[in-house]
């Protein structure tokens, strides 16, 4: 029925080669590419030793270079090219997307490499440029953004008139053992956590300092954890697209240690994302060379990588909108709308832990909805734009199941 | 009068060198090598612009090349070679100070690349050859070792006639202003700091894990300091060459925030000496290449380079030996020998703070030792094997005053 491609091979690329190999019904081709084919033939060894009998082909492809990424496309002939690489990477394969006809999803916007900043700007300039083509890009269909979207979206379909507030909350109370570790990619996620927070109040963007507003927040089945306010990308889209929203935030827990553990970080120098020269003796023994070293890459080379967290991941992730507004009795009301994952059944089900799970098969459902043409719009659309139901739907039976409290205390 | 080559061009070598031209009826000859002959031309344009005129050469040397050494001192032909290069190139330079006919001087004992372990074994193995050869090598001569051990055989000549119990206490209570950085080599205080901790007692080694034993000890003028027991390289030879000592240690001060800054940098990984494989963009910008890159190597290269540190160094140090023992008299006594010494004050006369000039300072006055005629016997020799009372009659000239307190409590 449809032909994908999926570039990367990291956490949440498995997770969602997973869930894709359990849907065949829908995803008759798929090809998983990355700059290390090596890592997508692990992919696909384990989703056949897990008992899925797909048929995935890989590739080798370097997702900075469009013109390599053209001939993987104009060979392949993907309908879809599910993007799970690097952020850095977006702009190249939606150019890649446009000169070859596919249509594209992705699951976290645009930054540029030498600068720690994220809008979606770069990616909504390729608006125009979709449309005339007849083709459909899907931006931020993760869980947060994305599932978050998508929640918010749902909430405005069928409980409010008006939006007033909305709270995205992400706590990660889960125990991974280890002294410091990043739930994904630790460069994508210390240049998240160490800039400026953002939020939205009144019509316009109020900036904090790093970490600056923190408050406890009380989550489902977890209790209270320190959540702290930072800027992240769904905000940018839903105050566009909800244009009643009064105030929007996003909040995310983080643990002393873990805290500790980032602020030592920068102190050290280790988050700076310029490049330092440095002399090092050449792999093969010819002698030394002079390269380019980004001390927060380097660093991501001597932490735990996140895929192998999994293992001895205890506890659970609980993400969700806590939205207070007019309802459509003309009342207000409130409402919250989470998910809890496990990182242990997440771990049972894929080999990953809850923070791959998560964002991973929010990419699946949303390339689901693509292929089933619920979501076809030719453009480039954050996922908020389309109808929520039928994600919705296959949340629940995709392995993220969602619950609803109406009219409780959100403590926002 | 005397002829003397300075390899190494750090925060040492500068002090060194402003000492050394302080001293120019001693040191008629100079001259200074390191890898990069600029950061001797700036150590030597310093001197100048302080108002010294001695006439310095500079010379560029790789002291991992024992060839290279050959050439370099079979030109200039050094009496003495003072050594303030890295821990790891003393053997290096001792094979060239045999093959060329030259003294040799050194601050910090042989530790090799791979491995974050000090000893004297390697440098006590050339012992007959240079005795064979007429020449004299003084191990360890900065202030701890150096200084502390000078202040041993002191205690040894003139106050006791046996040694009991010995504990050397090195107290830092300077502030540089920076969330961090070390006060010398953070390779070398790092690698120092991270190993076990280890002291003689009752004729045998005792190991203790990474910084298991601490005590707050009162250091004079600074009050209590939460003091931490290392290992440290001349309690190796001071047991041997005093054994009627019962129990030798080594304490360090180290606060609150340098020690979080330490685990976490053990935590993440960086403080690892092993290569991890890394590719990076070369700096000329032709490519990449695989380089093997020791992590804590590369810390260094984003660290706060110690020599920079100085311009807003408050507070001063405290170095001494704590020691207890049967005097002359017969009778039990305490004794308490330590210099303090001004981080503002080593920085107003020579640009460095005052942990390079504790060290720095020594070397010279070692060097004038060996250059006098004073310590000139064939063989390798720790400081303390020598005649301690002139050398403790320089650092009274030359800016390390020192301090007695008899029967005091030594808290030890």
């Amino acid at each position: 029925m449809a032909k994908v491609l999926m570039i990367g091979a990291g956490g949440v690329a498995t997770v969602a080669a997973f869930k894709i190999a359990q849907n065949a019904d829908v995803f008759t081709e798929f090809m998983i590419a990355s700059r290390r084919k090596a890592k997508c033939d692990k992919i696909v060894e384990d989703i056949h030793k897990a008992g899925y009998k797909m048929d995935i082909k890989t590739a080798q492809v370097d997702a900075d270079d469009v013109e390599q990424l053209k001939v993987l496309f104009n060979d392949f002939k993907p309908e879809l090219v599910i993007n799970l690489a690097l952020p850095y990477q977006d702009l190249t394969i939606m150019d890649a997307c446009l000169a070859c006809g596919c249509n594209y999803l992705d699951t976290a916007n645009y930054e540029p490499k030498d600068e720690a900043h994220f809008e979606y700007s770069w990616q909504w300039a390729y608006r125009e440029r979709f449309e005339k083509a007849g083709l459909t890009a899907i931006l931020g269909c993760g869980f947060d953004p994305g599932v978050t979207s998508i929640y918010t979206a749902y909430a405005a379909k069928h409980h409010f008139k008006e939006i007033q507030y909305l709270d995205i909350v992400d706590c990660n109370a889960g125990d991974h053992h280890k002294a410091f570790a990043t739930n994904f990619n630790p460069e994508i996620n210390i240049r998240e956590i160490t800039q400026k927070g953002l939020y939205w109040e009144d019509g316009k963007w109020v900036e904090t300092e790093p970490l600056e507003i923190h408050k406890d927040l009380t989550y489902p089945e977890i209790g209270p954890r320190d959540s702290y306010l930072l800027h992240h990308e769904e905000i940018e889209s839903l105050v566009i697209n909800y244009p009643t929203i009064k105030r929007a935030r996003f909040w995310m827990t983080f643990g002393q240690q873990y805290l500790k553990h980032l602020e030592v970080i920068q102190n050290i120098g280790m988050s700076r994302i310029d490049e330092v020269e440095y002399e090092a003796p050449l792999a093969d023994g010819t002698g030394t060379a002079k390269v380019k070293i980004v001390p927060l890459q380097f660093l991501k080379a001597v932490l735990p990588n996140p895929q192998d967290l999994g293992e001895n991941y205890e506890g659970q992730t609980s993400i969700g909108c806590r939205i207070r507004g007019i309802g459509n009795d003309g009342k207000e009301h409130t409402y919250y709308v989470y998910n809890n994952c496990s990182h242990r059944a997440a771990y049972e089900e894929t080999g990953m832990q809850g923070v791959s799970y998560t964002t991973g098969v929010p990419a699946m459902i949303g390339a689901m909805m693509f292929c089933k043409g619920l979501w076809n719009t030719p453009g480039v659309h954050n996922v908020e734009e389309f109808d929520p139901d039928p994600f919705m739907e296959q949340l629940n039976k995709q392995g993220l199941p969602w619950h609803e409290i109406h009219d409780g205390d959100l403590e926002l």
